[in-house]
């Protein structure tokens, strides 16, 4: 049937529907009744941007819970803002959807919002398709930083030592117990490690207060999203310095470490599993103590796990034994034909 | 075979080898070797951001030329920035492909350079994914208006005059041609009249060069995408006006010119059949000669097709006999289950 060139289109009702409510904090987005939005960093700062997309049977599973997609849409961009000791301002959404499926739709923006919430970071503006594929969610994010001051990636000093947030390698147990529900019993976990775990993966918390602190202290920093060990390295190579990290050192979880107990392997596994969401930063030595300090002031544990090393040509990680581990895989490449 | 930690990976090689050289003019990129860019307005100035996809098999075929889905990619974001007056800066891009496809990269790099080129506006980052789907583009672009100016979609006023730039309906006579070559003989056109038509799809210019004059001088914009009789019914519908579009005003093209005289319907066709890129403003008749002169040193062709009407109660376009004109459609949308 015609429709009335008057009546408010199919387009124009979900997204009243399901996104203005998310954009209603954010003055920019003009209710997101326009194709553009405006976005004004404070003062004497400039814009962070990052994007990253989640696709439907790459970075998610079809049966994942609609708000734990949302949620991790929203926390994989903000973990790139916050390492670059970015505060939070607001993202855009692009989202292809397959069909229109109103259930998933609720549960996905009730998710959303809860980690826009969790982030300060609003809705700003966004484009809504139709696609014959799979449901991708690609946001850009933005951050603002005070002028010229973005902790990079590639300025990673000589003798600088390594922290990394949080704890390493929850994520991937949380993955791999989903998998593999029999790994519970063979590693001797209870209800609460493992609902520890899965969260660890479903709901990533990128630690968006030690933004400051890094900011006032590290000479580089970048997320741990793929996997520690090849994220070391790419701050290393993109620094051109060396570095070494002691495994020993490498924070883990109470769950995480019963199973490292239960297997050997294991502590591989987690320093090269990725979906961390955790910050690693390099600092100079004088400012380690503030580092440190102002970390806990913003309630968020950090490790120091290592250093950087330009005696050494690239990175290694040394065990207990006090010799290099060895990796047969350090971490997620879309593009590896190996 | 495992990888030696410290080897670029694919994903970094992939990213130096196509994106890197696209981003190469703009400082805030980093060289694309960062999770994040940095962007900032000029002093006085905020961001103005939009967000749209492309996505093939349902905004290009498969049998695309690869270099015209790179150049549409950013030419339907810039045609949205332009519309809100602002100045393109740079963009973000988000790609999914369904396989490492060389020659359709470099192909789809060499059109999205010279979109950029055309539109003053260089790549700042992104991501790249692999994707079990249909190949995605989404991009998040920015521009620059003077703080509060952003010339907004909802602000059109009483008895403004209604312009649009350039000719409509080229898109769909270009893309009608592709689909059925047959109707080149129906029609009478000749080669030139065909390879114009088809390049008015296949890539779209936005009227970049206008946005001085829309800044200075409009009350309200939008960019017309999706069919000029779906957009102004949008434009109105947002600034709660009525509005009206004298149909023997639209501005056509000498080939469009043919096509209506050769097949009576084709008129409602060509102002619903979105893909114009074209700008839709609401100019004050007091401004009305200065838009017009400010278009002329902009090189811009601006055409005023009808007014705000608020004592209609939607909108309307009037045929040759005086009549409103009737549509079946008018315009595109990806939701509409009619």
């Amino acid at each position: 049937m015609p429709r009335a060139p008057n009546e408010a289109t199919d387009e124009e009702a979900l997204i009243a529907e399901y996104w203005a409510p998310l954009a209603a904090g954010f003055a920019g987005a003009y209710g997101l009744k326009d194709d553009c939005a405006t976005i004004e960093p404070p003062p004497g700062h400039e814009l962070v941007v990052t994007t990253d997309a989640l696709i439907e049977g790459v970075h998610f599973l079809p049966t994942a819970d609609a708000a734990d997609v949302g949620w991790k849409a929203l926390a994989v961009n903000v973990s790139d803002l916050v390492a670059k000791g970015a505060t939070p301002l607001a993202y855009v959404m692009s989202i292809a959807l397959p069909r229109l499926d109103r259930i998933w739709l609720a549960n996905f923006t009730t998710g959303l919002a809860a980690a826009q919430s969790a982030f300060g970071c609003p809705l700003a503006g966004g484009d809504t398709d139709r696609t014959p594929g799979p449901l991708s969610v690609s946001i850009t994010a933005f951050g603002s930083v005070p002028k010229g001051r973005m902790v990079q990636r590639a300025t990673a000093r000589p003798d600088d030592l390594v922290y990394v947030s949080g704890t390493i390698g929850d994520a991937t147990l949380g993955l791999a117990l989903r998998q593999d529900p029999q790994l519970r019993a063979f590693w001797n976990l209870d209800d609460a490690a493992c609902r520890f775990l899965e969260a660890k993966f479903s709901r990533p918390h990128p630690p968006v207060a030690l933004a400051p602190a890094l900011l006032a202290y590290a000479s580089a920093a970048m997320d741990v999203s793929d996997g520690l060990m090849k994220d070391f390295a790419r701050l290393c190579r993109a620094s051109e310095v060396g570095g070494r990290l002691e495994a020993a050192q490498v924070p883990l979880s109470g769950p995480a470490k019963s199973v490292v107990a239960a297997s050997d392997n294991w502590l591989e596994r987690l320093m090269s599993g990725g979906e961390d969401y955790e910050i690693l930063a390099c600092v100079p030595p004088a400012n380690a103590a503030q580092f440190e300090q102002r970390a806990e002031q913003a309630h968020t544990r950090v490790t120091c796990i290592g250093a950087i090393d330009t005696s050494a040509a690239g990175i290694a990680a040394i065990g207990a034994a006090g010799a290099p581990m060895q990796f047969t895989k350090t971490g997620w490449d879309h593009f590896s034909a190996r």
